[in-house]
């Protein structure tokens, strides 16, 4: 069932979401609408090109208005009759042709200039409707653009049949344009198992295979895909009998599946007795459905960004207070580890103005960000612990990479603490405060560390990255993010160790955590808590079932003396084999 | 002698490069000439605005040219000539007025719309005539638009007086223009010890103080500046009491300076008689003569990328190997440390047309980059290999973060040296092959490296930026770019006690080498090698033969159990105090 037994093209790629999934591919591909600005020779033959563009661009939005009224009603429909009227304003399509005339410039040139114009006319309004009005001109603009070069431009959210999306990457925004009813599964050129196209895929519970390179150039709309996210392949136009293996495969995963949710409500013991705490990582109290149905044990990640990003401001004290009390009372008294607000990086927040950043993974973000807005993190720290009451919760400061970072953070939690007592409010007297492990720094000084946190929980995706150098999203370097460098074990073990022997425990949030070869070494490592996408926390628990811990330990002691990621994968691979 | 005895206004930053200088400031600071495009209603007054400022732009640059030509002479000046021309070109004038009347724009975007007009006709003609008028346009647009604006450019090439560089930062390509005979030092807004600014300070022995975050704010050109690169201060408009005592401290430091020559030629000797190397860091052959003169015991490293920038194409195999050979045979058998090509980061080639990374310091860079375009790698090992046998080399491989690297990169300079020596070439039979260790997954490895590498060379700019996460030309994070954090002392300990077990010696080739706080540290650790900026060699000397090494032993001890950087700071104030 691959490339050797049948001419289906095939691409590889990495498995970031688990499963099988057939349909039409659906390319998303953002259109190259750039242009030179040229001077031309025949002002008749550009204008031709023009109105002969403007005709195109109007048939269309005709075509797109008729299914839209169709299949979504008419209000949603009326978008494109404004876009139509722009279409046919004789100011508007006097002054292009003007321009081209006087400036003997091409119609891209001329369209681009004079749209231009009128956007910074409406700009002077500066009215509610005159906003609207420049971003149709815009779409507009885009739309007529493509006509003029020739280019196809495509619209997600007129996706009315079941697809697998093909795209470079999928940024949140694109994401959210998507009819989730209809995408099956997707495939992209870049990312890894930790970009947000993988960690989307993840959550939506469906089949995506990233970083296949050549996915866009390779897919055509239309082409019927396999996405196979167990062995992360993607196939395009199969044969029959293909298909027909693909079915029976995806029938044994929903057998194997059933298996798992059997174990929804059993403890996760090792073979010889051991047992480890399986915990969720979740971003916003509507994952609280997947993480009950799926059997974790606790909430080991809440991250708290979402709160923050898609709005044009803060999000208010009452408004995070809400948040987090529906998730501390959704989980019943079973533990809840938020982590404070880790912005910056890869996650903008466009409000608060943050300066560009030649390097953002080694910049100015999250803690060091928090220590500086106090006021952001003391509205924060305050409606955490006045939710503190609905559960059981942890606190947890992202991106320490010194001691006076916490103490610095902790200070600040606990003057807020005895702010709100004073004022009345009741608070917890029994939150644990830890921290993040995800620079190598704190690794390294885990055993001072220990002395002063309650907890440690391994970010791993930032860990990995710093410790070998890799920008995980750059895929260029992407052989390097290597979860089971010896290196890395070396400083997980610092970590584990140091937390045991001061009494504290250790947990692991990074998508380490869920990763097949790693468990059997993190568990021989010690660790305490596993916290991943509930959606691998049954297939965790049916892998730890099988594992002895005792085992586990004699191959983390020789992986920790090799040399090369290859050697201790291969070790796992030899000591794990049934 | 501080802001507490007189009132002179006084900046503190990052005392970059040592010595003290008086002169007056010159703001070397990037015009903003940025302006929105705006409709106007009154045509006759824009168009008037327009007229003024052509008037005044001539005046201007007549000015210039007379004083270029009684300064530099007629042929620095004809550039002038031809920028006048363009100012009374009358097809452009007409064209820019004929804009304003017709589009009712600012005059600001009409010259900007129709000089780039005038450039897109000129890049059509493609010729190397035309390419020059394009930058003269532009540069005739820049002045223009600066008088429309109301805002002042400066000329760094026309300065031919005594000043103090004021700026936000120096690149590289702006020390290209400066006149280095006038510029007796500078400060800057933003950069740390290791920002490109200071490097060059350093190289070019005069006093610069980075980082002061408000210099050109604070300081105007015409203001009298004295630079105190021994205490990392800025003191501006002095009264003539301060500036006799800043004269008599510059003369005291010149004292030391004549005892620290005395040591030129001494070996560098513990006062328990230890002995260490004291090396320097070269990046060009002309580095040669100071590295003599300040008494060296070797070069520890000679970074390669300087025959690589600076034009549009790779060097040849003969260029580089005349190079090489002329380091090797200048040293007269001494050791020299040649690192291979360490391109991407903050270092661009353009030529290569590498592509834009989002986090360029965790990116496709050095190693990585030589073992993929291993043609360029392979030209660069074979003029190391022909230079090989003028003098004692040792090879480095640069950013090595796993040990398949070292394996790959190790493999292809025995390919080449086979090659060579089948081809009769001689080749030195004694050429030691190591690593820079950069990248905390190397450190935290070194006893498995140790075992297959000649030596190590610590780098901590980038070891250190990596450990905590903190890029270090970000001044966001620059607090946390700590030498002295017991983290990164563990790191250096794992390195030198690898080497050290398997008989292999360790060096440092990063900053922290000449850092007076570092020093004790690093011999209590065991460092066998320092190397440095050539003028930091004497002052390390002087240092190290005053201090005992069974003493730092103890120091260093104390200091691997601390938990913060200023808790080891203090330590060592304490333990080295007379």
């Amino acid at each position: 069932m691959s490339s050797f037994t049948d001419r289906t093209p095939l691409l590889n790629g990495i498995a970031a979401s688990s499963g099988i999934a057939m349909a039409k591919a659906y390319r998303l591909v953002e259109p190259d609408l750039s242009f030179e600005k040229e001077m031309i020779e025949d002002i008749e033959k550009e204008i031709q090109r023009f109105q002969s563009a403007i005709g195109n661009a109007k048939k269309e939005l005709e075509e797109i208005r008729d299914r839209a009224k169709k299949e979504l009603g008419d209000d949603k429909a009326i978008i494109f009759d404004a876009h139509l009227l722009i279409l046919s304003d004789p100011d508007l399509l006097n002054h292009i042709r003007d321009n081209i005339k006087t400036t003997k410039v091409n119609a891209e040139y001329a369209l681009d200039n004079t749209t231009d114009m009128f956007i910074t006319l409406f700009e002077q309004m500066d009215n509610e409707y005159m906003k609207e009005r420049i971003a149709d001109i815009r779409d507009v603009r885009k739309r007529v653009l493509s006509h003029l070069l020739g280019v196809k431009i495509v619209n997600p959210s007129m996706i009315m049949e079941e697809v697998i999306i093909v795209a470079e990457d999928l940024t949140p925004s694109d994401t959210a344009q998507l009819n989730r009813t209809f995408v099956k599964g997707f495939t992209t050129d870049i990312g890894g198992r930790t970009s947000h196209s993988a960690i989307m895929a993840r959550s939506m519970e469906i089949p995506a295979i990233v970083g296949t390179k050549t996915a866009t150039e390779v897919i055509n709309t239309g082409d019927f895909v396999i996405v196979d996210g167990l062995k992360g392949e993607v196939l395009i136009n199969p044969s029959q009998e293909m298909v027909m293996q693909y079915k029976r495969k995806l029938a044994d995963f929903e057998t194997r599946k059933e298996e798992w949710i059997k174990l929804m409500n059993e403890k996760t013991v090792t073979s010889d007795g051991h047992h480890v705490e399986l915990a969720a990582n979740i971003g916003t109290p509507k994952d609280l459905d997947r993480v009950v149905h799926n059997g974790s044990e606790a909430i080991g990640l809440y991250r708290t960004e979402f709160l923050y990003m898609g709005k044009d401001q803060l999000p208010s004290e009452e408004e995070q207070y809400q948040a987090y009390k529906e998730v501390l009372e959704g989980m019943n008294g079973k533990t809840v580890v938020v982590r404070t607000l880790d912005i910056g990086g890869d996650k903008e927040l466009p409000y608060l103005n943050l300066p560009k950043e030649m390097n953002p993974f080694l910049g100015f973000r999250a803690i060091r960000l928090c220590l500086e807005e106090q006021g952001m993190f003391r509205t924060q720290l305050r409606a955490l612990l006045r939710a503190s009451t609905a559960g059981n919760l942890k606190i947890m400061f992202p991106m320490i990479a010194t001691l006076e970072e916490f103490r610095q953070a902790k200070a600040v939690l606990e003057e807020e603490k005895q702010k709100l007592v004073s004022e009345g409010v009741s608070v917890s007297d029994c939150i644990e405060v830890g921290i993040m492990v995800e620079i190598p720094s704190t690794a390294i000084l885990a055993d001072q560390f220990a002395k002063e946190v309650d907890f440690f929980s391994i970010g791993t995706n930032d860990l990995i990255q710093y410790t070998i150098a890799a920008d995980r999203m750059n895929e260029r370097v992407s052989y390097l993010y290597q979860p089971c460098n010896p290196a890395i074990l070396r400083l997980v073990k610092m970590v584990i160790d140091a937390a045991h022997r001061e009494g504290k425990w250790a947990g692991m949030c990074g998508e380490m955590a869920g990763d097949e070869t790693a468990i059997p070494l993190l568990l021989g490592l010690g660790l305490d808590e596993f916290s991943m996408s509930a959606t691998s926390i049954l297939k965790a628990r049916s892998q730890i079932l099988r594992l002895s811990k005792r085992e586990m330990e004699g191959l983390v002691e020789k992986a920790l003396q090799m040399s090369t990621t290859s050697e201790v994968i291969e070790a796992v691979a030899e000591a794990t084999k049934k």
